[in-house]
């Protein structure tokens, strides 16, 4: 591999991605991509007494399916890059912990599926291993429990916020293959921009998307038009707004091919989540269900797929601090 | 690079850490290593309005003094791994959002320096880049205020709980130099034995350190005698017994060339911390403050340094749930 421009990574013999695997709640079944995940869920609970143990048997359920569909014997995979929104990232650790592979944890808040998938690349390519395992889970009922209110409080949201994805997204990377491959990552810096409101996270986050995308067609000498499509992970309708909107004052033109992960998961009249979702398996769950598969079947050829992540909690926002927030890209091509 | 054994990376060319700086608080400048610490604090504030604040200032400085040490400009610095205890690793993600170098945000709970250790080589020695920084924080205040107890009440500890660093450490890893060289790394598996006591992570932790210890030794053709020293980053006193009693049982002795971080950072009898030192930076201070300097003085030649973590948090903990732990080790030579 090597390093070009300022922050990409080019790969010689890129990884490719073997399989992918997503689980998610009963309000992603009701939106328009429900026929490409691989399983919907009846209830948020799972058979489970807390929406905690839910999402840790989500990301399970998850990755189990991706390796079954991967082939690949689980004892031949070296790595396992995950993690979730959750203090300390127990979904992912109490969900992984009797996977028996080598555990690299990892928080890029939403932005995680794609930080799994750069960290796999280079650790693919490099020679580290043959095979990884990069997954990512968020829930809604978790996550507001968390972040903002007790759900049992019924508090209304303001029309800026967005709607967690309760669900999973799993890829098993591997060192040689037949494609899709990943042939480069954008790494992200933080950016903060000083946005204070913690129920306007795709306004916190697009700036870091666009510091990222613009990083990323520089380091490549790629354009918008290089890509049949581009996706943020969750930055919803006014983040994505906003994004369409900085990247043409910057002289890159993406309305016409680019679209959002928060989106594209729900289904903007019928039901009702305001902003669009997000969370960690916003993108997880699109990629891994609906992108992979347009791949597989050409329909796509060449995307860049971005996740956003606000690296903020609910103590830092009652602190006064405003939002930081981080994106990383991939290419991923036939 | 290639891979050896069940896990472990063996380096063909070894990245070097470049310069390390750790900064910690009153409690640690009264042990034993206080003098090898690039700076000690007088108060658990730093001039802040709240801990998480000043434990974001200590990772921020720390950060910045060892890219000061390196001589490195910060723009030829091409990641920055790293991640502390905090609900959505906040004092890293603040701390360090004006750093302008690619964040890849890291969770391994009190394993996190070494996980960053990890990955900077794998992604240095890959040729993704020249230059990384891997950084991890903990502050005793936020800690318990987060994990256990409001301060304010003065609960009584128990004989088998840690007292949680606080400071930072941080280690700037290069592609090419004259060493300490990062030899091999064998990143841990999840290991979960059913403990369940919060207040004795020495024991949950133990097994996890023991399956690393034990791969690692496999994987590389290695025995204890073979390193001048073995390091685990926050075992205790409890839990640095547990480790040797079970290696011997294995048929490994370490009990000659063996000590925890967190057994060496404070003072047995004059400073009450029961059974040790613990958190992300007690293995990232002792190793950036002292273990560094004894391998420049060449006090050391060879050693095994491996950083424990207990992925749980108070949620689980009250849910009933068994604590997982997880260690990473890295060999740092000569």
């Amino acid at each position: 591999m090597q390093k070009i421009g300022k922050q990409t990574v080019k790969f010689d013999v890129p990884p490719t991605i073997s399989a992918t695997a997503s689980i998610v709640g009963p309000k992603e079944a009701d939106g328009p991509l429900a026929s490409y995940f691989d399983q919907c869920l009846d209830d948020e609970f799972w058979g489970e007494k807390s929406w905690e143990k839910a999402e840790s048997k989500i990301i399970k359920e998850t990755v189990n399916m991706a390796i079954a569909k991967s082939g690949i014997p689980s004892e031949k995979i070296d790595y396992c890059f995950a993690g979730d929104l959750l203090n300390q990232c127990i979904s992912s650790s109490f969900g992984l912990r009797e996977l028996n592979i080598p555990f690299l944890g990892i928080f890029g808040a939403c932005s995680t599926f794609v930080e799994a998938l750069c960290l796999a690349s280079v650790f693919l390519e490099s020679g580290a291993g043959e095979h990884a395992i990069c997954a990512a889970s968020s829930h809604f009922c978790s996550a507001e429990k968390q972040f903002r209110f007790p759900l049992e409080l019924g508090n209304q949201r303001p029309p800026t916020s967005q709607w967690t994805v309760t669900g999973a997204g799993c890829a098993v990377v591997s060192k040689n293959g037949y494609g899709p491959y990943i042939t480069h990552i954008t790494p992200g810096k933080i950016i903060d921009m000083g946005i204070k409101d913690a129920n306007n996270m795709g306004a916190a986050m697009a700036p870091a998307a666009l510091d990222t995308l613009i990083t990323h067609f520089k380091d490549t000498g790629r354009n918008p038009s290089y890509y049949d499509a581009i996706f943020t992970g969750d930055l919803g309708y006014i983040g994505k707004d906003i994004l369409i909107e900085m990247s043409e004052s910057k002289g890159y033109q993406i309305k016409s091919n680019y679209n959002d992960c928060g989106v594209m998961i729900f289904n903007k009249e019928k039901q009702d989540t305001h902003s669009g979702g997000s969370g960690c398996a916003c993108c997880g769950s699109v990629f891994s269900g609906y992108l992979f598969k347009m791949l597989q079947q050409k329909k796509y050829k060449k995307i860049l797929l971005i996740a956003t992540g606000a690296l903020t909690n609910s103590t830092t926002s009652q602190q006064g601090e405003s939002i930081p927030g981080i994106a990383h890209a991939v290419a991923i091509e036939l």
